[in-house]
């Protein structure tokens, strides 16, 4: 069966990866699968159409056959769940890297993204200045204690995992502030992950579609 | 195997439920674990013993035999995987059921956590009393998403799941702000959830860790 994924038709960075359809090619390229994109463009977000797809109007989206999938956590492990390469095959040692899935996603996330708050939607608010070095002493903390666990190793817990895909392509949110360099052992590990083949084709398929004329 | 989770010795919130632990205890009542608890004190989360159960000093963590999960939403689903009840049989019917609970985790939370932020750690700041209805409306128009979506189901996707549980969870949160009672049927979702007997198992067991002498 063909999946499918959706794309902003433009993506608000405006083509540096950063847009959580990324992290989707990223694990199908890991995986090997091929897929089809669909691209949303931004003033359908919210329309039925795409809010059948994904009840917050946001991208990415996965299809295939019957299965409409939503949230970018959802179906990376879906798809590191149904195809080898992401995910280790000890019980234990898969237990963890799901681990460090829900970690990007729930625990350095949302700070990263208080960076995006502060920077762009509260931009215009009168305590936007004063506030944004409070944002980012909370990412500091928090990245501070990643780079402590991850030390010299070049993965969080072993072999590449799909933790490692989705923490780099969290901490890639947090490098445009400056913070991630900060941690010279996180934008190490950012880089390895950059550096992988699949990581290049996904970042590759992105651009074209919003660097197209 | 015994499982042992960690928990507050004394959770901020005086016992009202909202600490991850709550979402633990309700997942292996639900599926009829019976486990330990080992509560660590607030001032010994950032020590190296509990850093190794959690990279970043939180609780809940999950440890059976050699194994040591932390995220409340791997443990979850690590125990919602291994233990029939909360997820169900048909293969995508479990990949919308497992999506919920990233939407839950990603989409939901951290809008939620932002009222704490705006409340409670930024309290003392100039800005707070201005940007707190800057917040909420922010969380308003997730909840609004959310409750168009429910409608006038019991449940996010058929039958209860492990996404039900995780949604419950984090709405509970918004709940003190008054927010969440502007959606009436996200109010009456949530009720729905706290009546469930391995909810009210759950609740009852932290609050007795908070409520003694």
């Amino acid at each position: 069966m063909t999946i499918t994924i959706t794309a902003f038709d433009r993506s608000p960075d405006g083509g540096k990866g950063l847009a959580r359809d990324t992290r989707i090619r990223w694990a199908l390229e890991e995986t090997g699968q091929p897929y089809d994109v669909r691209l949303v463009p931004r003033d359908e977000m919210k329309e039925p159409a795409h809010l059948r797809r994904n009840p917050f109007g946001q991208i990415p989206t996965y299809e295939e056959g019957e299965l409409v999938l939503f949230e970018s956590g959802a179906i990376v492990l879906h798809i590191a769940s149904h195809h080898a390469g992401l995910l280790p095959d000890d019980a234990n040692a898969r237990a963890r890297a799901i681990t460090w899935m829900f970690a990007a996603l729930n625990s350095v996330e949302p700070s990263i993204l208080e960076i995006f708050i502060a920077r762009i939607l509260e931009r215009d608010q009168p305590w936007a200045t004063d506030r944004l070095p409070v944002v980012l002493d909370r990412v500091r903390e928090r990245l501070g204690l990643l780079s402590d666990r991850l030390g010299d190793a070049d993965w969080l817990d072993g072999a590449f995992s799909a933790g490692d895909l989705m923490m780099v392509s969290v901490l890639l949110r947090a490098r445009p502030s400056g913070v991630l360099d900060e941690f010279p052992n996180l934008a190490a590990y950012v880089a390895r992950g950059e550096a992988r083949p699949a990581y290049q084709r996904a970042f590759a398929a992105q651009l074209a579609v919003n660097t197209r004329p």
